[in-house]
């Protein structure tokens, strides 16, 4: 039996994408299992508090939020599938999508893998997750634990020098920690950086590990052209370089631009391939939020209900 | 004193980027009076019952949802003004936003104002709205009261090409009322419809009457060739013939389509005014869902946030 549509991924676009399709009684089958390093639910999985996504005025977990976006979409029909996917083949017509276990056939396929934060490998980054590092400041630093404290940014890029700024309207005082002594990011941004009273760059540094029990308390930088050691006393310590897209198991079989990030028409959830559309984060290097992932995921199943419409399946 | 950004409008879009704004510590003041027609809280405010926004799996009331979002916007520091727009001055820096009574300074806007449904203004319109009559098919159809029962959507253009196979996926019949003997929407769309066997265009005709005392019950047809009028019994309604952006009052200042749309740069809020921003229905024909206002009210805020920072305002 061939599918009208299968949903990969389960984070906010996947399960909107689910809520809508299934609610148009199209029985989407959603593949929830783990793709290239993401996560069932997507990255709210490891969010304790979410303050920003709109309609939850008192904030709500990251795993409750994901649980009730599932069940909305199970409600309507979305069958899901806790498997990881294995192999798709976009070369024949339906499509065939492998999961460890089940193999499908569908004439449609949304993407919603995600992407995933990359990480420095500090040996209390696993314990300290969530629990001072975050990969968000967009996300997290608004979060009552960050507001007038020290906190500490990594890396170099625009997105470096944006969630520094940002974190300027909430912390005390701001290091941004980079490696080399420029930065890649533009002109214009550097510049603010530079002028900021609240930001100092520890330039030439790497962190070497961060500090703290049940909360970070400091990190340890280490000046790479010294060697030097030094504490720095934070509260957050904000990853800022860079994202990975889960699109491994796509290589070479739709448009995708240097980094990895499908590429979908502007305004729109169609890739290279007819039938085939992309939405949240594995499409999103710029906003990455719940809400801008879960409003795509909406576009996504209005796009592909219309092109299934539109071609008779 | 003049504020750093101020928003008009608070639906979904405006209070999603209300919400970002206000947990960034920018303090935006927020219009949420009348603006050319839109009404605050915008479209939802008249809607019963929302199931598709992701999050509630119970569904939840428009006016809930809307109240939610006031609340939320509010904590993080929002401040809300209720009153109309009566101008606004682009030509200046900083903007100039004049309400009935209070005018404001602001470096930024971001433009939130929605787009009202066009209606038919039949007799018993005022009484049936949400109580069976509808604009969008994609918000309503999928609710329990019109399964398996027969629906009228009126209008010929793609929209209503869309929302009428949409609907083929609950109703039981569905009549497309349309007052010439020839649709404007693509051919692809009309092919399809017209192989529909779930769909039965009524060439040649115009709504009379919607009948039904608390909910829809039938509708009053008539033939505009030959005079005759059709009872069709039916539990929806469903407008398809037509948005109007609520942009009036930024007529002359910034690029627009020639519907009336805020045209916004591909995968962008940005207008054709540095530091003005659009979100939501006001600037998307498309979509039109509550998720993607508030995702794109969110990507407004993100935007504006950054221009700020980057003009060092």
């Amino acid at each position: 039996m061939t599918e009208k549509t299968v949903i990969i991924g389960s984070g906010p676009a996947g399960l909107t994408s689910a809520i809508y399709l299934s609610r148009a009684s199209l029985a989407p089958v959603c593949f929830e299992g783990f793709i290239d390093g993401g996560v069932a639910g997507g990255q709210l999985m490891t969010t304790t508090e979410i303050e920003n996504f709109p309609g939850f005025p008192e904030g709500i977990d990251g795993p409750e939020l994901m649980s009730r976006m599932r069940k909305q979409a199970e409600k309507f029909g979305t069958r899901l599938i806790s498997e990881d996917i294995t192999g798709i083949d976009l070369s024949v017509r339906p499509f065939v999508i492998r999961g460890s276990a089940t193999s499908v056939e569908a004439h449609s396929v949304v993407i919603a893998t995600g992407a995933t934060a990359k990480k420095l490998g500090l040996p209390s980054e696993p314990k300290l997750w969530n629990r001072g590092i975050s990969a968000c400041a967009v996300c997290d630093g608004g979060l009552p634990v960050f507001r007038n404290q020290k906190l500490v940014v990594v890396g170099g890029g625009d997105t470096a020098m944006e969630e520094a700024m940002y974190l300027t309207h909430f912390a005390s005082e701001v290091f941004l920690v980079h490696r080399r002594d420029a930065f890649r990011a533009s002109k214009a941004m550097q510049e603010r950086v530079l002028q900021s009273p609240k930001i100092r760059v520890v330039w030439n540094s790497v962190l070497e590990d961060a500090e703290g029990d049940s909360s970070l308390q400091g990190v340890i930088v280490r000046n790479v052209a010294t060697g030097e050691r030094t504490r720095l006393e934070a509260r957050g310590l904000f990853y800022a370089i860079g994202h990975q897209p889960n699109t491994g198991f796509l290589k070479g079989l739709v448009e995708m631009d240097d980094e990895g990030y499908v590429v979908t028409a502007p305004g729109s959830t169609r890739t290279s391939v007819d039938g085939l559309f992309a939405a949240g984060d594995v499409q999103d290097r710029h906003f990455r939020q719940a809400v801008t992932a879960a409003g795509s995921g909406c576009m996504a199943a209005l796009e592909c209900e219309r092109w299934l419409c539109e071609k008779g399946l």
